[in-house]
């Protein structure tokens, strides 16, 4: 047997995983407050979805095959065909502006590198039916609520703000022609760390008026500076910024597109996102304005790392029952008591000897261990705080309902060993 | 663009996706609360993780492929290969007994029908490096509480509890050799609902003796008494009792096996497990005793409807704001305040007229509707229970540190409101 996943795909054991769980709980926690409700689908899809908004060259980026039904299937490499085939299914039963999320796991066959796995998850935000930037702001508000629950601020990242529709008019007015305009968008969404020869190189007599436009001597289009005041209103203002070097490589955005960094500006994107007006009426469903972004867990938790605010956690009980033999029953009857109260309770199922279980207890980072021994038969059970050492005497009895009460109780212990 | 999932896959919109998180949650929490640890792996493996453990007729019902790299690679249809891989790579770490959850998403090509689907999730604990029953005693209390978090309780489902090396012994007792017991085990597993004359045709002269067994007469063997005793003095015996009939079909099943089934016994099984104490050795891993469960989200989810506490909600804010448009900036700062505070807050993005956002905010299912009118220059709010259409008025104020202050706060507008 491989010990090793495949290459680009991730073990998360529990220290891994109690990380990877924070970043869950911020995602959904902000997406709660926010109003947003959460939906999931398929990780298998057909083929067709795929190709049909983003043509033949994604396949080569996909893990897809036939299935034995002898049909074209594909892992999702995104969530938002599955988002748009839904909406278009069920949009009807929903008020206007739908607000919706998902924290999809999404595969596509790229090499390996940092931040950058085979399979990854994302926290999906999408709002539909909304003309206004308003939904723009409320977007990346909601993104910076879900960033500083995970204890980062607006001086660890920036939202670089831009304007696709300021880009049309601007490549329109230097005589760009329609056909040629996604071309050029993609090339400037590729010159990010380039040098001002290679611009020139790339962009020919283009080259000086982008120059400009990205030392900032454009002024913010009417939407942008509305996307800064609603975002400035919702208490995030620091945390934005126009830049219009942000242009977005897909071809489906249609206005205001936005993208977070790192200040240090040291990794890749932490999330991206825009508006997207035509993509549902084009993937066969209603004509319906959206806005959306998408944040992926693998450079969020570099940048966590490197501020020192993901935690890796073990896991493991905050109660651990150590026991006599001859107290067995009554040990788990105290654990079972406990843990329907909502304590997280463990013990050494092999029960060896005192101090092996309390070696046990200690190994797993219990904080408290129960001591069930003989002295229980009056009434007394000891209480040990690993860590300190500190022990004192409790009590237990039966009420008449056969539960088991405990004086002090486990939501009193921290305050009374002090 | 087709409307539909792929066969056998589901949609989750927020209804059903609250629905599925409540599962989720209950079987978090029971684990928490049981001292087990989450861990996760890849959906896509090598092929040959599958094909060793189960040999080359799982391959059936798997979807595999070659990828981009020509690897064969198969989307997980079960978790315990991964856990053992995980296990033999790093249990060197892990003090034991070794208490690891997941719930991994798992795909099997079957014929899609009520409660199977090709696509589900699943609870799968195991305990690790744990010889005695005390094991088997912790996992079924623990698959016990998740089932009452969720509502259920010893009058919904049974713990029904058997013996594979019960099965061993009867069967050398009665003349069967040792290399023809797995297939007379899968024989007895398929029996469900045969009647005697089938089970004389399959078994032959074993069927008097197996019809004895499966009338009870067979005594408890040690280890199911032991199992019995453990999970009852953790508080569920109520719960469990032998039944011989459970043999569970897989091959690697070395003792006390498992199965949860409602009452009625309509439905198919809601969780299967017991001990494998050879098979991690076999998958290349250490020789370490093991015992694990798992539980899928399907069958327990027709359960829960049937019972009647599965809750499907469509989700949405507690809170909705409404706003003279005169009024947005403090509305939309009111929001980012009370967001910021844990709230759940929504407001209409598009601003229409008062009466429009009412509606929304009524359609959209907020208890509350926060009014920000033309009083709320003297620092006056309304504040409108939506469902009782109950009226009053509150004060805001900006803090020091430019916070917004509202008075009573929302923890206190249910019992002001009364």
């Amino acid at each position: 047997m491989t010990g090793q996943p495949l290459p680009g795909f991730r073990d998360f054991f529990p220290p891994e995983h109690s990380a990877l769980r924070s970043i869950f709980e911020a995602w959904r926690e902000a997406s709660r407050r926010s109003g947003f409700s959460e939906y999931e689908g398929p990780e298998l899809e057909s083929l067709e979805l795929y190709t049909e908004k983003s043509g033949d060259e994604i396949v080569a980026q996909l893990y897809h095959f036939k299935d034995k039904g002898d049909r074209e299937v594909a892992l999702r490499p995104e969530m938002t065909p599955t988002f748009a085939r839904m909406v278009a299914s069920q949009h009807r039963n929903y008020r206007k502006p739908i607000k919706w999320f998902s924290v999809p796991r999404l595969f596509r066959y790229e090499r390996p590198q940092r931040g950058r796995h085979r399979e990854h998850y994302q926290w999906n935000c999408d709002m539909v039916g909304e003309k206004s930037v308003a939904a723009e702001a409320e977007l990346i508000a909601t993104l910076c609520l879900g960033l500083s629950l995970l204890g980062l601020g607006a001086n660890d990242v920036v939202v670089k703000v831009s304007d696709r529709s300021w880009w049309d008019a601007f490549l329109a007015k230097h005589g760009v022609e329609e056909k040629d305009k996604p071309g050029v968008l993609r090339t400037l969404d590729k010159l990010e760390g380039s040098t001002p020869e290679q611009r020139k190189d790339k962009l020919g007599k283009l080259a000086g008026f982008v120059e400009e436009a990205w030392q900032g001597q454009g002024a913010d289009s009417e939407a942008l500076k509305a996307v800064h005041q609603g975002v400035k209103d919702l208490g995030y203002g620091g945390w934005c910024e126009t830049d219009l070097r942000v242009v977005r490589g897909l071809a489906y955005y249609t206005g205001v597109v936005f993208e977070v960094h790192d200040r240090a500006g040291k990794l890749r994107a932490v999330a991206g996102g825009g508006r997207y007006d035509d993509l549902l009426k084009k993937l066969g469903g209603e004509d319906l304005p959206a806005v959306g972004f998408g944040m992926g867990d693998a450079v969020l938790a570099e940048l966590l790392k490197e501020k020192k605010v993901l935690l890796e956690k073990k896991g493991g009980a905050e109660i651990f029952v150590v026991a006599e033999k001859a107290e067995k029953s009554l040990a788990l009857a105290l654990v079972g008591q406990m843990r329907r109260n909502g304590w997280s309770v463990d013990y050494d199922p092999g029960a060896g000897k005192w101090g092996k279980q309390l070696e046990v207890a200690e190994a797993k980072g219990a904080r408290w261990g129960l001591l069930v021994g003989r002295e229980s038969a009056e009434g007394r059970l000891g209480l040990k705080e690993l860590a300190t050492r500190k022990q004192l005497e409790i009590r237990w009895s039966r009420a008449a309902d056969e539960n088991i009460c405990l004086e002090p109780n486990p939501g009193e212990w921290a305050k009374v060993v002090g």
